[in-house]
């Protein structure tokens, strides 16, 4: 692997190449991003060069796909005429069932693997990209491939291998079920003008979620809505299902199980 | 005030009497307890003296009921055979209604005030206790009593005052919907074995709740069951407008006022 194509060098594209440097890549590292930002790239050592989508694909041996869902879309429709022959192509897109769809359409001269950083920060952008963002944080992959496993192991990751349908079912609930739960509680209190006074931790930590900003969801509901879908419908029947035992002694069984699920998660 | 009575010295309790010593009171707090959680707030010097309800609460001039709920109802049944005249007695139950409705009905030789202080910690028991843990949070009061609301002040906790029923609404939507929703979606995750290992902080933060030992819960659910009911019809019909709105521009402006919710609690 002698160059890498990040597209979308911001705090994820911008952490991924700090990281591969970081690991050990003695290689080239050229940016795709709009002037304002590949300049911010190139000032924090993030990419050596910045260059336009056809050159950059045309010289690398990986491309990263690190732009918003809709973006990375867009990108694999046009990505198949610029490749270098046998180029692999992966992304961080953080739904993988459309985008894995598209690259199987699109993609002929290069391999695409998909994939998804578990990783993120309240605050965007290349300037707070870090080489240690992956370290210790699922890293998903929908295929095999030597090298890219072996970089993602490099830069401290953990890998783990799910097909998209299954990634983007299981994150339907781990993830885009728990964003819709926070922005549904926050709105629960809209008119609720004395809540603020007697908010304890409880709701405090519910509502977190509720200040992501729009522009990152709506790509992921547009790209994962059937099984955001199912997700809600399941999370509903479990909230009926509480609701209906509330005052039973059966709720005790309901919050061991709960309790015991939430220890797993937190090994 | 020159004799206070904590019945149920726990981490509620043995902080009440620990602030009120740090606030300078300088009478005599009597608790009453099991024999181990008296030998226990006796040793970290919460309390000076240990003794059964009724001969702690003749000689007090304001008794501090900070048992679980249930408890504290069944004490509330016996209590006014015990008082001095014109006795004040608060509590610091999580819900307010049927503890003041009990009140209404039993005591007639003191005075009742509820309340609920809005603190607590994972860790029980008045090994934990200390005289900061109501420095900053909200302190409820059902009704009114200068000399109660004076020493709340004085241990550092905010006063807010509202009616038992509204604070029952109130709490139902910021603390047991919350809890609900926790266990529900840890429930969710049960036969997910792949959870785990993509689990990223909304999963971890949203099922925290759920690790909240069920006893402390039973009493609530009891004595809330009609408000939760509404809580929980609230927040499934919102859930319901976001799953039906999912890919429509107009989740812009759902996501944008729960956000503002959300910055609002945190002021």
């Amino acid at each position: 692997m002698k160059t890498v194509c990040i597209a979308g060098v911001g705090l994820i594209g911008g952490s991924f190449a700090l990281a591969l440097r970081k690991a050990g890549f003695a290689g080239r590292i050229v940016g795709v991003s709009s002037p304002e930002t590949a300049r911010a790239a190139l000032a924090c050592g993030a990419i050596d060069e910045a260059l336009p989508l056809p050159q950059a694909a045309a010289s690398s041996d990986l491309i990263y796909l690190a732009q918003p869902i809709g973006r990375i879309l867009q990108t694999i429709r046009v990505l198949d005429a610029y490749l270098a022959p046998g180029a692999l192509i992966t992304d961080a897109g953080s739904t993988k069932f459309a985008i894995s769809e598209a690259a199987a359409r699109h993609i002929r001269r290069g391999r695409f693997v998909g994939g998804h950083p578990m990783a993120g920060k309240e605050s965007r952008g290349v300037e707070h990209a870090e080489a240690a963002l992956f370290r210790g944080r699922p890293y998903v992959l929908t295929g095999r491939d030597a090298q890219l496993e072996s970089w993602i192991e490099r830069i401290g990751a953990r890998l783990v291998f799910m097909d998209a349908a299954e990634h983007d079912r299981l994150i339907a609930r781990t993830s885009h079920l728990p964003q819709l739960i926070s922005t549904a509680l926050a709105s629960l209190l809209v008119d609720e003008d004395k809540a603020a006074r007697v908010a304890g931790p409880a709701a405090i930590e519910l509502t977190r979620l509720a200040l992501s900003p729009y522009e990152i969801w709506r790509d992921i509901f547009s790209t994962n809505s059937t099984r955001i879908d199912d997700a809600l419908t399941a999370f509903i029947g479990k909230l009926e299902q509480l609701r209906s035992n509330l005052c039973d002694p059966s709720m005790q069984a309901h919050f061991e199980k709960a309790a015991a699920v939430a220890r797993e998660l937190r090994r």
